[in-house]
Order: structure tokens, then sequence, then C-alpha cells
């Protein structure tokens, strides 16, 4: 239905931490989680969630601990995932791919609706190794300063569980709803297709051109009515090219 | 400019901490501000800026704990602000006004452009006082699980520095700088003339569509080469009618 909002499915969701150092960051973890509604915590390799460093800074938050999943590696860990989500602050080839919290939250509203999503956060100072990147779907990075980027692990998990909370509550609190992600990727295939029509995306070459149009309106965070708009705009060329021909 | 988004400026925004008890919630505040291109600390009472658990938390924002002003009261604190903001978790009066975030980020847009502005905290345990609170002009509540509502204190800090933060980043940090106001225009009169050509806008009230159309790309926060890929599909749309004429 038109109207009828979409929001991510929370119980859809798993935190997993791969080598986590510092017990207090898995405590930490564990709170956030609690505060923004997630329950399962899966654990790869790293620091025991049993730890008393871990239950004091949980402070409340025990029950995750003590129902946190251990498991020996991502692969395994992420097994039964319909999809991975790597988070990521270097500079690395996955940046350039990497979705805004905001956009990343759009594009699980339809996936955590049917599949069990992983936000996978790597260990303190070296975050995933290339092998772990390559397990996953989907990157996220959190905008953060230049000049200090490098969020605390417990933070960035905030940051992405707040995002997602907001998103499994609020959103009919805004006064329109954002289109879903079927109905933008229908949109832009259009666009594409257009635009290839009028000589101006290289047939060889489409993709480069269209990646920088994706992402400039994928920031804008549309919704339904100015999907329908630029779908017109789309239209009436193709019905001006076919009427000149 | 109707078009340009108007954004938080970041440099007049403090974060003042009311009796924090432990040192490394201190420097866990400093690291997130950082991360969030924030630089002013106020402590009022509490533990002290200087204590090795806030050097240890604040890995590589030490600046801002050697910066931290300490001032007895918050009213003292305060004494120089023009907007003073409480943040609030319990069941109070102050929460029925409370705003979401979002919605104070959007209210700072004007006010930090010509004000200073406080962030102000309360202790761990108790929050913020009657008094404290009455200082306030504005209150925001962080939206959180109603069966484990309260975050830790610098969860919270960083919460809403990064809500700021994205209000604010591409203003000065974004590696692009963005589009000029005078080439947004320059593009958006073409596409008007292009759109009005190929039949899509009303000849009658093409301003109804086009200021949608304005609002959509004006949020995207464009950058030059980016508008210039915008203006090239205008001229390519131009060019076809041009040919099949």
């Amino acid at each position: 239905m038109e109207n009828m909002e979409r929001r991510v499915n929370l119980d859809a969701i798993s935190i997993v931490l791969v080598r986590t150092k510092f017990s207090e960051n898995i405590g930490s973890v564990a709170r956030a989680m609690k505060n923004m509604g997630l329950s399962r915590l899966i654990l790869v390799g790293g620091s025991s969630p049993l730890h008393p460093n871990a239950y004091k800074l949980a402070s409340g938050a025990e029950e995750i601990l003590e129902r946190a999943e251990e498991i020996p590696t991502l692969r395994e860990a992420v097994a039964e995932m319909g999809c991975v989500v790597g988070t990521t602050s270097r500079a690395r080839k996955e940046r350039d791919s990497a979705l805004a919290p905001e956009a990343l939250v759009r594009r699980l509203i339809p996936i955590s609706e049917k599949s069990a999503v992983a936000l996978v956060f790597g260990s303190e100072r070296e975050g995933l190794t290339d092998e772990e990147l390559s397990l996953c779907h989907l990157y996220v990075k959190i905008p953060s300063s230049e000049s200090f980027p490098s969020l605390n692990l417990a933070q960035a998990v905030m940051v992405l569980c707040y995002e997602l909370f907001k998103s499994s509550f609020q959103l009919t609190k805004h006064s329109t709803p954002l289109a879903p992600a079927e109905q933008m990727e229908h949109m832009f295939d259009h666009m594409e297709k257009t635009l290839l029509d009028i000589g101006f995306l290289d047939r060889n070459n489409p993709k480069r051109i269209m990646r920088g149009l994706r992402r400039l309106l994928g920031r804008s965070q549309m919704n339904e009515r100015e999907v329908r708009i630029l779908q017109g705009i789309w239209s009436q060329i193709d019905w001006q090219l076919e009427r000149k021909k």
C-alpha cells in the first residue's frame, strides 16, 4: 500500500563484533543495543561477553551479554544471514561504495522484512580484514570529522542502532514517507534507459555516470511523490523521442 | 536562496556536562565531540577532565580535555549563551515539550548562526535538577526503547553530536566544495526551460513542479561536477529536440 509506512524490522538484525579487544566495549555495545531495541549479539573471537568489565558497562543489559553467541569465524557467524553489512572507516575500496547510515537503513527496510541481517564491526584497532570485508554485501560509513574520523567501537554501534531504531518507530512522524528502495531502483532503471536513448550515457560504460547520479539523488532521501515526478520526466522524454522519430 | 539548505554552525555549540561522576565518560565525550567536529567542552562540578581515565578514553581528543572550562554552576556556565538546551530522559514535564534530535538540529540552524548554544547533560544517575532544567530554553530527548531508555552519558552526547555533524559537515568538511548558488540557479533555469520544451511543466504554472524539484535537488548539496552532469542532461535533451525538428 502506497501510504503504508514500512519500517526496519529490528528483530531481524544482529550485531556481530569481530575480535573485540576490550570487554568494556562489549558491555557498552550491549547497553546501546538494548537502548535501541536490538537483542541479538554475536561475537567472533575477541574478549568474552561474560567478563566483569563487560557486565559493569552493560548496566542493565546483562541479558544481551548472557545470550550472546560466540562463533569462531565470521564466515560461520553470517552463514544464515541474508544480508551482511560491513562497517568501514578507513580509506579502502569499500569506502567508495559505502552507504551513509540513513541510506543503509532505507535499504534494510525491505530486506529486514524477510531476511536476517548482520551488522559487522571489526576490532578496535584493525577493523575488518579484506577477507572479512569480502563476506559483506553492503558497506556503511558513519560520517565523521576528516581530521579525527575514528569512532569508539561502542559509539559506532550506538550511532547505527540509533538510526535503525528511529526508522523502526518514527517514520510515521515524518510528514511524508521515504520512497522504498524498490521504487527508487525502478526509477533509476528508467533513468538509465532514457539517458542511454538520448545519447547522454556512454553505451560502453553507462554505469560510471549513473553511479554519480545515484549518489546525488540517493542523498536527497526522496519521497514517493518525488520519485514519481522524476519518473514523469523520463517518460516525457521517451514520449518526445518516440513522437519525433 | 530558496534551494540552499542552511546548516548548523558547529563552532557556536558547546557541550556542558553537569556533575559528571566518571572520568571515563568525560574522555569518551571528548572523543565523540572531536569525531563530530565540536571542540568546546564545559564542565560544571563533577570529575576532572585531566584524570588519567579521561585521557585514556579520549584517545586522540586530549586537546578537548585540556581546553575544557571548569565552571562552578550551570547558571554561570550558560550566562553568555543565547540558547541553552537541556537533555532529558526521564518522565518530567519538560519531556512533553522535548524535541527529537533532528527537530532540535533544525531549530539550531538559524540560532547557531548568531548565538552561542549550550547542550547541557546532567549527571549519570540524577540527570539535571529542576533548577538546572529551568535554565534551559529548549529540551531534547533521544528516542530509545521504552523498556530500557537510559543511555550512557557519552553515548547520548555522541548521538546529538552526530545529528549536529550530519547537518553541518558538507559546509566545512566535505572534500568537494558545494556548487555556488549562482551555478545552481543557472542549472535550474536551464532545467526549467528544457522541461517546458518537452512539455513536462505546465506553461501556465511551471514554478509549482519546479519548486518541488528545487527542494529535492537542493537537499543533495551538490558539488560543481554534479551540477555540470545535470546541465549535460538538459543540454543533451535540447540537442535531441533540435535535431528532430
